[in-house]
Protein backbone atom coordinates (compact mmCIF):
# COMPACT_ATOMS: atom_id res chain seq x y z
CA UNK A 1 0.00 0.00 0.00
CA UNK A 2 1.29 3.72 -0.76
CA UNK A 3 1.43 6.43 1.05
CA UNK A 4 -2.06 7.98 -1.00
CA UNK A 5 -3.59 4.66 -0.10
CA UNK A 6 -2.80 4.93 3.22
CA UNK A 7 -4.41 8.01 4.14
CA UNK A 8 -7.59 7.29 2.68
CA UNK A 9 -7.94 4.26 4.10
CA UNK A 10 -7.20 5.85 7.55
CA UNK A 11 -9.68 7.78 9.25
CA UNK A 12 -11.27 8.57 12.78
CA UNK A 13 -12.94 4.90 13.55
CA UNK A 14 -16.03 5.24 15.73
CA UNK A 15 -17.00 1.82 16.00
CA UNK A 16 -14.25 -0.87 17.17
CA UNK A 17 -15.06 -4.29 16.95
CA UNK A 18 -15.06 -5.43 20.66
CA UNK A 19 -13.60 -8.96 19.37
CA UNK A 20 -10.73 -8.12 17.52
CA UNK A 21 -7.37 -7.66 19.72
CA UNK A 22 -4.15 -5.96 17.83
CA UNK A 23 -1.49 -8.52 17.95
CA UNK A 24 1.48 -8.39 20.47
CA UNK A 25 4.09 -7.81 17.47
CA UNK A 26 1.74 -5.04 16.22
CA UNK A 27 1.43 -3.99 19.80
CA UNK A 28 5.33 -3.80 20.16
CA UNK A 29 5.36 -1.48 16.95
CA UNK A 30 2.93 1.07 18.31
CA UNK A 31 5.07 1.28 21.33
CA UNK A 32 7.94 1.83 19.07
CA UNK A 33 6.40 4.85 17.50
CA UNK A 34 5.54 5.99 20.68
CA UNK A 35 9.07 6.29 21.73
CA UNK A 36 10.57 6.82 18.39
CA UNK A 37 8.39 9.85 17.57
CA UNK A 38 11.06 13.00 17.08
CA UNK A 39 10.74 15.74 19.33
CA UNK A 40 12.30 19.80 19.62
CA UNK A 41 15.99 18.98 20.35
CA UNK A 42 14.58 15.26 21.50
CA UNK A 43 13.20 16.57 24.54
CA UNK A 44 10.98 13.98 25.00
CA UNK A 45 8.51 15.59 27.08
CA UNK A 46 5.85 12.68 27.39
CA UNK A 47 4.61 9.38 29.09
CA UNK A 48 1.98 7.24 27.90
CA UNK A 49 -0.54 5.19 29.55
CA UNK A 50 -1.72 2.21 27.96
CA UNK A 51 -4.04 -0.12 28.48
CA UNK A 52 -4.82 -3.52 26.86
CA UNK A 53 -7.23 -4.98 28.98
CA UNK A 54 -10.83 -4.17 30.48
CA UNK A 55 -9.78 -3.21 33.72
CA UNK A 56 -7.57 -0.44 32.10
CA UNK A 57 -9.92 0.56 29.61
CA UNK A 58 -12.48 1.33 32.40
CA UNK A 59 -10.34 3.44 34.24
CA UNK A 60 -9.40 5.57 31.46
CA UNK A 61 -12.75 5.66 31.18
CA UNK A 62 -13.57 7.50 33.68
CA UNK A 63 -12.23 10.48 31.52
CA UNK A 64 -15.55 9.96 29.66
CA UNK A 65 -18.54 10.62 32.02
CA UNK A 66 -21.30 13.03 31.92
CA UNK A 67 -20.77 15.66 29.15
CA UNK A 68 -18.14 13.57 27.23
CA UNK A 69 -19.76 10.12 27.53
CA UNK A 70 -20.35 9.63 23.59
CA UNK A 71 -16.71 8.65 24.09
CA UNK A 72 -17.27 5.90 26.09
CA UNK A 73 -18.07 3.07 24.02
CA UNK A 74 -15.55 4.11 21.76
CA UNK A 75 -12.78 3.72 24.88
CA UNK A 76 -14.41 0.00 26.36
CA UNK A 77 -14.42 -1.20 22.81
CA UNK A 78 -11.10 -0.22 21.52
CA UNK A 79 -8.20 -2.85 21.45
CA UNK A 80 -5.76 -0.84 23.01
CA UNK A 81 -6.13 2.49 24.49
CA UNK A 82 -3.41 5.64 24.93
CA UNK A 83 -3.28 8.36 27.41
CA UNK A 84 -0.73 10.97 25.75
CA UNK A 85 0.72 12.64 28.37
CA UNK A 86 2.92 15.78 28.43
CA UNK A 87 5.41 16.46 31.43
CA UNK A 88 4.68 19.82 33.24
CA UNK A 89 8.35 20.69 33.49
CA UNK A 90 11.89 20.42 32.07
CA UNK A 91 13.98 21.43 34.49
CA UNK A 92 17.71 21.09 34.92
CA UNK A 93 17.99 17.71 36.28
CA UNK A 94 15.89 15.88 33.83
CA UNK A 95 17.89 18.23 31.21
CA UNK A 96 20.80 16.44 32.63
CA UNK A 97 19.05 13.35 32.57
CA UNK A 98 18.48 13.73 28.87
CA UNK A 99 22.02 14.20 28.61
CA UNK A 100 22.96 11.22 30.50
CA UNK A 101 20.80 9.20 28.38
CA UNK A 102 21.96 10.37 25.17
CA UNK A 103 25.44 10.00 25.80
CA UNK A 104 25.02 6.22 27.35
CA UNK A 105 23.61 5.72 23.67
CA UNK A 106 26.36 6.82 22.12
CA UNK A 107 25.81 10.17 20.89
CA UNK A 108 28.53 12.04 21.80
CA UNK A 109 32.09 11.92 20.08
CA UNK A 110 33.62 14.23 22.31
CA UNK A 111 32.81 17.03 25.33
CA UNK A 112 32.12 19.47 23.23
CA UNK A 113 29.03 17.97 20.92
CA UNK A 114 27.72 16.58 24.60
CA UNK A 115 28.37 20.68 25.75
CA UNK A 116 26.86 21.97 22.75
CA UNK A 117 23.71 19.66 22.53
CA UNK A 118 22.48 20.81 26.11
CA UNK A 119 23.46 24.48 25.60
CA UNK A 120 21.30 23.81 22.55
CA UNK A 121 18.50 22.42 24.36
CA UNK A 122 18.40 24.69 27.00
CA UNK A 123 18.86 27.67 24.55
CA UNK A 124 15.31 26.46 23.10
CA UNK A 125 13.80 26.14 26.44
CA UNK A 126 14.57 29.17 28.12
CA UNK A 127 13.10 30.92 24.37
CA UNK A 128 9.45 29.14 25.60
CA UNK A 129 10.30 29.84 28.99
CA UNK A 130 11.21 33.30 29.53
CA UNK A 131 10.99 35.18 25.65
CA UNK A 132 7.57 33.70 24.52
CA UNK A 133 6.34 32.75 27.58
CA UNK A 134 4.68 29.41 26.52
CA UNK A 135 6.41 26.37 27.94
CA UNK A 136 3.41 23.92 28.50
CA UNK A 137 1.74 24.52 25.25
CA UNK A 138 5.21 23.85 23.67
CA UNK A 139 6.17 20.70 25.57
CA UNK A 140 2.65 19.92 24.50
CA UNK A 141 3.13 20.03 21.03
CA UNK A 142 5.78 17.59 21.14
CA UNK A 143 3.22 15.75 22.11
CA UNK A 144 0.62 16.15 19.20
CA UNK A 145 3.60 15.97 16.72
CA UNK A 146 4.09 12.86 18.35
CA UNK A 147 -0.42 11.92 17.78
CA UNK A 148 0.25 12.83 14.13
CA UNK A 149 3.40 9.94 13.96
CA UNK A 150 1.48 7.02 15.70
CA UNK A 151 -1.63 8.04 13.74
CA UNK A 152 0.17 7.63 10.41
CA UNK A 153 2.13 4.36 11.54
CA UNK A 154 -0.85 3.03 12.87
CA UNK A 155 -2.89 3.19 9.48
CA UNK A 156 0.35 1.75 7.73
CA UNK A 157 0.43 -1.21 10.38
CA UNK A 158 -3.45 -1.20 8.99
CA UNK A 159 -4.48 -0.97 12.91
CA UNK A 160 -7.41 1.84 13.02
CA UNK A 161 -7.46 5.14 15.02
CA UNK A 162 -9.98 7.36 17.19
CA UNK A 163 -7.82 10.29 18.40
CA UNK A 164 -10.14 12.12 21.71
CA UNK A 165 -9.33 15.57 22.68
CA UNK A 166 -12.91 14.99 23.99
CA UNK A 167 -12.42 13.53 27.30
CA UNK A 168 -11.98 15.14 31.18
CA UNK A 169 -8.33 15.52 31.45
CA UNK A 170 -8.64 16.77 34.63
CA UNK A 171 -10.29 13.34 35.88
CA UNK A 172 -7.51 11.28 33.77
CA UNK A 173 -4.84 13.44 35.93
CA UNK A 174 -6.76 12.65 39.19
CA UNK A 175 -7.74 8.51 38.14
CA UNK A 176 -3.98 8.33 37.53
CA UNK A 177 -2.19 10.70 40.17
CA UNK A 178 -0.56 12.14 36.86
CA UNK A 179 -0.03 15.71 38.46
CA UNK A 180 1.85 14.37 41.02
CA UNK A 181 4.37 12.59 38.81
CA UNK A 182 4.83 15.48 36.77
CA UNK A 183 2.16 14.93 33.79
CA UNK A 184 -0.71 15.90 32.76
CA UNK A 185 -3.12 14.42 30.26
CA UNK A 186 -3.38 15.63 26.53
CA UNK A 187 -5.24 13.57 24.60
CA UNK A 188 -6.82 9.73 24.42
CA UNK A 189 -6.43 7.58 21.17
CA UNK A 190 -8.36 4.29 20.63
CA UNK A 191 -6.70 1.77 18.69
CA UNK A 192 -8.27 -1.50 17.06
CA UNK A 193 -10.05 -2.53 14.37
CA UNK A 194 -13.21 -0.97 12.74
CA UNK A 195 -16.53 -2.71 12.08
CA UNK A 196 -18.16 -2.97 8.96
CA UNK A 197 -20.88 -1.27 10.27
CA UNK A 198 -18.59 2.24 10.56
CA UNK A 199 -20.57 4.75 9.00
CA UNK A 200 -17.63 6.92 8.88
CA UNK A 201 -15.72 4.65 6.69
CA UNK A 202 -14.85 5.86 3.78
CA UNK A 203 -16.78 3.52 1.87
CA UNK A 204 -19.62 5.38 3.55
CA UNK A 205 -18.50 8.81 4.20
CA UNK A 206 -15.97 9.96 1.90
CA UNK A 207 -12.86 11.83 3.48
CA UNK A 208 -13.19 15.98 2.74
CA UNK A 209 -10.05 17.90 2.80
CA UNK A 210 -9.80 21.82 1.97
CA UNK A 211 -9.08 21.65 -1.67
CA UNK A 212 -5.30 21.76 -2.56
CA UNK A 213 -5.23 25.75 -4.08
CA UNK A 214 -6.74 26.85 -0.74
CA UNK A 215 -3.63 25.04 1.82
CA UNK A 216 -0.94 25.20 -0.42
CA UNK A 217 1.57 28.37 -2.08
CA UNK A 218 3.73 27.28 -4.34
CA UNK A 219 7.02 29.62 -3.89
CA UNK B 1 10.85 -1.74 5.37
CA UNK B 2 8.66 -2.46 8.45
CA UNK B 3 7.78 0.87 10.77
CA UNK B 4 10.43 -0.09 13.60
CA UNK B 5 13.14 -0.56 10.76
CA UNK B 6 11.74 3.46 9.12
CA UNK B 7 12.00 4.91 12.84
CA UNK B 8 15.54 3.76 12.93
CA UNK B 9 16.54 4.63 9.50
CA UNK B 10 15.16 8.52 9.40
CA UNK B 11 16.73 10.97 11.55
CA UNK B 12 17.16 14.99 11.60
CA UNK B 13 19.10 15.23 8.95
CA UNK B 14 21.83 17.86 9.37
CA UNK B 15 23.60 17.96 5.99
CA UNK B 16 21.44 17.65 2.75
CA UNK B 17 22.92 16.67 -0.98
CA UNK B 18 22.02 19.77 -3.06
CA UNK B 19 22.10 17.56 -6.09
CA UNK B 20 19.23 15.31 -5.19
CA UNK B 21 15.87 16.65 -5.81
CA UNK B 22 12.68 14.82 -4.87
CA UNK B 23 10.98 13.13 -7.70
CA UNK B 24 7.73 14.88 -9.11
CA UNK B 25 6.00 11.68 -8.22
CA UNK B 26 7.21 12.27 -4.43
CA UNK B 27 6.42 15.51 -4.27
CA UNK B 28 2.64 15.03 -5.25
CA UNK B 29 2.97 12.01 -2.10
CA UNK B 30 4.55 14.50 0.28
CA UNK B 31 1.56 16.84 -0.50
CA UNK B 32 -0.81 14.59 0.32
CA UNK B 33 0.29 13.93 3.50
CA UNK B 34 -0.33 17.40 4.43
CA UNK B 35 -3.42 17.96 3.11
CA UNK B 36 -4.53 14.43 4.26
CA UNK B 37 -3.23 15.03 7.93
CA UNK B 38 -6.13 14.28 10.78
CA UNK B 39 -6.86 17.52 12.96
CA UNK B 40 -8.92 17.56 15.94
CA UNK B 41 -13.29 17.87 14.18
CA UNK B 42 -11.14 18.34 11.24
CA UNK B 43 -10.67 21.72 11.38
CA UNK B 44 -7.49 21.83 9.27
CA UNK B 45 -6.40 25.18 10.64
CA UNK B 46 -3.03 25.49 8.16
CA UNK B 47 -1.55 26.69 5.21
CA UNK B 48 1.82 25.48 3.66
CA UNK B 49 4.48 27.67 1.74
CA UNK B 50 6.60 24.73 -0.77
CA UNK B 51 9.78 25.93 -1.94
CA UNK B 52 11.38 23.52 -4.77
CA UNK B 53 13.86 25.84 -6.35
CA UNK B 54 16.56 28.34 -5.39
CA UNK B 55 14.50 31.61 -5.40
CA UNK B 56 11.78 30.17 -3.31
CA UNK B 57 14.24 28.35 -0.77
CA UNK B 58 16.65 32.06 -0.77
CA UNK B 59 13.55 33.63 0.39
CA UNK B 60 12.85 30.90 3.53
CA UNK B 61 16.11 31.25 4.16
CA UNK B 62 15.84 35.23 5.21
CA UNK B 63 14.37 33.16 7.89
CA UNK B 64 17.64 31.68 9.00
CA UNK B 65 19.66 34.99 9.35
CA UNK B 66 21.25 36.25 11.97
CA UNK B 67 21.19 34.02 15.39
CA UNK B 68 19.51 31.15 13.48
CA UNK B 69 22.47 31.06 10.68
CA UNK B 70 23.29 27.67 11.45
CA UNK B 71 20.16 26.44 9.68
CA UNK B 72 20.45 28.43 6.26
CA UNK B 73 22.68 26.17 4.38
CA UNK B 74 19.76 23.47 5.35
CA UNK B 75 17.14 25.57 3.49
CA UNK B 76 19.41 25.88 0.99
CA UNK B 77 20.53 22.68 0.45
CA UNK B 78 17.29 20.82 0.76
CA UNK B 79 15.49 19.54 -2.48
CA UNK B 80 12.08 21.34 -0.85
CA UNK B 81 11.60 23.18 2.05
CA UNK B 82 8.14 23.41 3.59
CA UNK B 83 6.64 26.34 6.10
CA UNK B 84 4.14 25.34 8.15
CA UNK B 85 1.68 27.94 8.98
CA UNK B 86 -1.27 28.00 11.35
CA UNK B 87 -4.52 30.13 10.92
CA UNK B 88 -4.98 33.07 13.12
CA UNK B 89 -8.63 32.26 13.63
CA UNK B 90 -11.28 30.28 13.31
CA UNK B 91 -14.24 32.42 12.90
CA UNK B 92 -17.87 31.68 11.68
CA UNK B 93 -17.30 31.84 7.81
CA UNK B 94 -14.54 29.44 8.15
CA UNK B 95 -16.32 26.93 10.10
CA UNK B 96 -19.20 27.64 7.50
CA UNK B 97 -16.76 27.21 4.95
CA UNK B 98 -15.42 23.70 6.19
CA UNK B 99 -19.13 22.53 6.08
CA UNK B 100 -19.47 23.72 2.98
CA UNK B 101 -16.89 21.48 1.80
CA UNK B 102 -17.43 18.51 3.48
CA UNK B 103 -21.10 18.92 1.73
CA UNK B 104 -19.95 18.80 -1.15
CA UNK B 105 -17.44 16.15 -0.74
CA UNK B 106 -20.49 13.92 0.47
CA UNK B 107 -19.78 13.62 4.01
CA UNK B 108 -23.54 14.37 5.12
CA UNK B 109 -26.21 12.02 4.49
CA UNK B 110 -28.87 14.34 6.05
CA UNK B 111 -29.32 17.44 7.64
CA UNK B 112 -28.52 16.44 11.24
CA UNK B 113 -25.81 14.79 10.83
CA UNK B 114 -24.46 18.19 8.73
CA UNK B 115 -25.67 20.10 12.04
CA UNK B 116 -24.37 18.04 14.38
CA UNK B 117 -20.89 18.58 12.63
CA UNK B 118 -20.76 22.09 12.64
CA UNK B 119 -22.26 21.81 16.77
CA UNK B 120 -19.38 19.79 17.45
CA UNK B 121 -16.24 21.81 15.87
CA UNK B 122 -18.38 24.92 17.23
CA UNK B 123 -18.28 23.18 20.58
CA UNK B 124 -14.72 22.47 20.36
CA UNK B 125 -13.35 25.80 19.22
CA UNK B 126 -15.30 27.22 22.09
CA UNK B 127 -14.16 25.27 24.90
CA UNK B 128 -10.47 26.56 24.07
CA UNK B 129 -11.61 29.67 22.76
CA UNK B 130 -13.77 30.97 26.02
CA UNK B 131 -12.98 28.02 28.59
CA UNK B 132 -9.43 27.05 28.04
CA UNK B 133 -8.09 30.30 26.41
CA UNK B 134 -6.00 28.63 24.62
CA UNK B 135 -7.24 29.10 21.04
CA UNK B 136 -4.01 30.12 19.19
CA UNK B 137 -1.71 27.25 20.54
CA UNK B 138 -4.89 24.85 20.07
CA UNK B 139 -4.79 25.38 16.58
CA UNK B 140 -0.94 25.23 16.27
CA UNK B 141 -1.42 21.99 18.18
CA UNK B 142 -2.95 20.83 15.03
CA UNK B 143 -0.46 21.87 12.84
CA UNK B 144 2.26 20.18 14.99
CA UNK B 145 0.19 17.00 14.65
CA UNK B 146 0.64 17.28 10.55
CA UNK B 147 4.15 17.52 10.78
CA UNK B 148 4.44 14.52 13.20
CA UNK B 149 2.48 13.21 10.11
CA UNK B 150 4.75 14.26 7.46
CA UNK B 151 7.89 12.99 8.99
CA UNK B 152 6.61 10.01 9.19
CA UNK B 153 5.33 9.69 5.72
CA UNK B 154 8.67 11.30 4.31
CA UNK B 155 10.76 8.58 6.29
CA UNK B 156 8.48 5.83 5.09
CA UNK B 157 9.31 7.52 1.16
CA UNK B 158 12.68 7.44 2.20
CA UNK B 159 13.06 11.05 2.07
CA UNK B 160 15.26 12.29 4.90
CA UNK B 161 13.47 15.42 6.63
CA UNK B 162 15.16 17.96 9.44
CA UNK B 163 12.17 19.78 11.16
CA UNK B 164 13.33 23.33 12.51
CA UNK B 165 11.67 25.65 14.83
CA UNK B 166 15.63 27.60 15.14
CA UNK B 167 14.00 30.03 12.30
CA UNK B 168 12.75 33.65 12.51
CA UNK B 169 8.76 33.18 12.79
CA UNK B 170 8.48 37.08 12.61
CA UNK B 171 10.47 37.59 9.66
CA UNK B 172 9.31 34.81 7.96
CA UNK B 173 5.48 35.66 8.53
CA UNK B 174 6.70 38.99 6.94
CA UNK B 175 8.78 37.95 4.20
CA UNK B 176 5.44 36.38 2.79
CA UNK B 177 2.44 38.78 3.87
CA UNK B 178 1.62 35.87 6.06
CA UNK B 179 -0.80 37.74 9.01
CA UNK B 180 -2.40 40.12 6.59
CA UNK B 181 -3.74 36.72 5.16
CA UNK B 182 -5.09 35.10 8.32
CA UNK B 183 -1.71 32.92 9.07
CA UNK B 184 1.21 32.90 11.11
CA UNK B 185 4.52 31.23 10.49
CA UNK B 186 5.10 27.92 13.08
CA UNK B 187 7.71 25.56 11.74
CA UNK B 188 10.07 24.43 9.14
CA UNK B 189 10.76 21.71 7.54
CA UNK B 190 13.03 20.57 5.01
CA UNK B 191 13.33 17.71 3.03
CA UNK B 192 15.64 16.25 0.64
CA UNK B 193 18.43 13.66 1.05
CA UNK B 194 21.42 13.02 3.13
CA UNK B 195 24.74 13.25 2.07
CA UNK B 196 27.15 10.23 2.72
CA UNK B 197 29.35 12.43 5.56
CA UNK B 198 26.33 13.47 7.65
CA UNK B 199 27.66 13.24 10.92
CA UNK B 200 24.10 12.56 12.25
CA UNK B 201 23.18 9.46 10.59
CA UNK B 202 22.73 6.38 12.58
CA UNK B 203 25.49 4.45 10.98
CA UNK B 204 27.33 7.08 13.04
CA UNK B 205 25.78 8.63 15.56
CA UNK B 206 22.97 6.07 16.95
CA UNK B 207 19.50 7.18 18.06
CA UNK B 208 18.46 8.43 21.66
CA UNK B 209 15.30 7.94 23.08
CA UNK B 210 13.87 7.43 26.86
CA UNK B 211 13.30 4.05 28.56
CA UNK B 212 10.24 2.10 28.28
CA UNK B 213 10.22 1.83 31.86
CA UNK B 214 10.44 5.26 31.78
CA UNK B 215 8.06 6.82 29.33
CA UNK B 216 5.29 3.69 29.37
CA UNK B 217 2.76 2.37 32.39
CA UNK B 218 0.98 -0.08 31.28
CA UNK B 219 -2.56 -0.59 33.24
Amino acid sequence: MNIIDTLNWRYSTKDFDPTKKISEDNVKQLKALLRMSPSSTNIQPWHFLIAGDKEGKERIAKGAQGFFHFNEPKILNASHVVVFCSRTSADEDYMLHLLDKEEKDGRFPNDEVKQNTHGGRNLFADIHKYDVKDFQHWLEKQVYLNIGNFLLGAATLGIDALPMEGVDLKALDGEFGLREKGYTSVAVVAVGYRTDSDFNTTDRTPKSRLSEAEIFTLL
